[in-house]
């Protein structure tokens, strides 16, 4: 297990961390400032600033990326499903041109929930179904584009609106049955906060195994959580053992960035920077 | 799949859906003038009104039980680990005395949130491994008693402070490691609410058979969901396809009631008749 506690080389962030204090630009000049070397970016972010120039930025700053989020919300009625697939194709490009290692799949939950205004449904099943299905789709395009895909099971609490993958083992479940021959490009993205409360995580981590493991992310587990998506907590500040999943994760082979994904209204309302470096110190203490 | 659309007599009334509205005396009178033919009790609502008085009520409204709500906490430290073993065995003693068929069990999170005062820990493995024995110890007992124990596995969501057992197959694999013979005294209660966005659920349940199905029970999972504990919906308010896990759960032989358990600051707000006949109706229509 590397050592985290004498600098913050592996440490990344996720700009949706800090997307209330700043734009895109904003956030990955703090992140340099801060000797921050990588950042995960969300396309809203990017799309806000315009593609051009966030690549630029990222370059000019040295950063590198940990993965580009999101793609997916596969699930959609046959009105929307070429919306869903063009809008995917984009992602992929996109990440591409940032220079991310891997695009970061939630991959949607109901269809009327992931793109709105498709039929209502409560057929989950079906939904997992044509998860998978496009997941395949996308999959032959970003296999041309040499872009990896990293599947990332959500908490159950997000099966409906968000994504209906939601445990490690099925992830891994599509992975193996879309590339069988492990071919480097489709793989999970593991969120300690969506993954922690799992039996058989520790089964499951070594079942990954290192050309699985695309994406290490975390964070914290508050008791009580008051809001479902915006109480994520430090981490520290939670349930997690967070340094457990690490060693789990590194014992396979990954060696690659630790990504900070904060959804908070309590650390959105601080100042970036003092977030940054919550997010530093933590990273030496409690990682 | 049982016909539900012309009477209700396999509904039975959980205790908590309307707990702010009446004392125990009061919501077994009033499901027995609505034709309600099972409760199920939680024992604080029981020990409010006193053991002896809930039996009489219970006998003299010619109520059948569908369960008893409920005992686990099973996680302690060890100076707390005598007081969560006297008290699961009280909790078998009154689910004895009240005819219940099973006693469900809520099997802990961490023990500093299960049992309060225990020494904090983020060791969830240890909590886990924890609740498998102590419910091996309570099984003798109860086995004695021939009382059923019926383990419910909880939404993730409650893995922190309320149950680390989140998945059919985990609830299961207990199952089968305390009690490999199937001996009809040891099995599971699954709640739709809990369970529903699991892709094994359908799997799960074909293995757990008639002799594992204890207790089935309904509400539903409203999107957006605004409390983590408080926000359950009616049946048919929200995302779940109840009569499909209910048919996978009659395929396998279960015929017993099927128990409506809402927590919800919205339902409690209304008076109970009216809950309790907007449970019948949902029970016939979308159960």
């Amino acid at each position: 297990m590397r050592d985290f506690s004498t600098d913050h080389r592996w440490l990344s962030i996720n700009t949706a961390t800090v997307r209330k204090q700043g734009d895109f630009i904003a956030i990955v000049e703090a992140c340099a400032r801060l000797g921050i070397r990588a950042v995960s970016p969300w396309r809203d972010q990017v799309a806000q600033v315009g593609l051009d120039k966030a690549v630029k930025a990222v370059r000019d700053a040295g950063l590198d990326l940990s993965g580009y989020c999101r793609g997916g919300m596969f699930t959609a009625d046959k009105a929307h499903l070429q919306e869903a697939r063009d809008d995917n194709r984009r992602a992929v490009d996109e990440a591409k041109a940032l220079g991310a290692p891997c695009l970061v799949l939630v991959v949607g939950g109901l269809p009327q929930y992931s793109r709105p205004g498709s039929t209502p449904t409560k057929d989950i099943g079906a939904a997992q179904a044509m998860v998978e299905d496009e997941i395949g789709v996308l999959y032959e395009y970003a296999r041309k584009a040499q872009l990896p895909l990293a599947i990332e099971p959500l908490h159950p609490m997000y099966a409906a609106d968000r994504a209906c993958v939601n445990t490690t083992r099925q992830a891994l479940d599509i992975c193996d049955r879309l590339d069988p021959a492990k071919g480097n490009m489709l793989g999970v993205a593991l969120d300690v906060y969506h993954v922690w409360w799992d039996f058989e995580l520790f089964a499951q981590i070594k079942r990954a195994g290192q050309s699985r493991l695309l994406a290490f992310h975390v964070c914290d587990w508050l008791v009580p959580t008051r809001d479902l998506l915006l109480d994520r907590g430090m981490m520290g500040d939670g349930a997690i053992d967070i340094p457990k999943v690490r060693a789990a994760v590194e014992a396979e082979g990954f060696s690659g960035y630790v990504e900070v994904e904060i959804f908070s209204e309590h650390w959105w309302q601080r100042p970036m920077e003092d977030v940054l470096k919550t997010c530093i110190e933590r990273y030496r203490t409690v990682v």
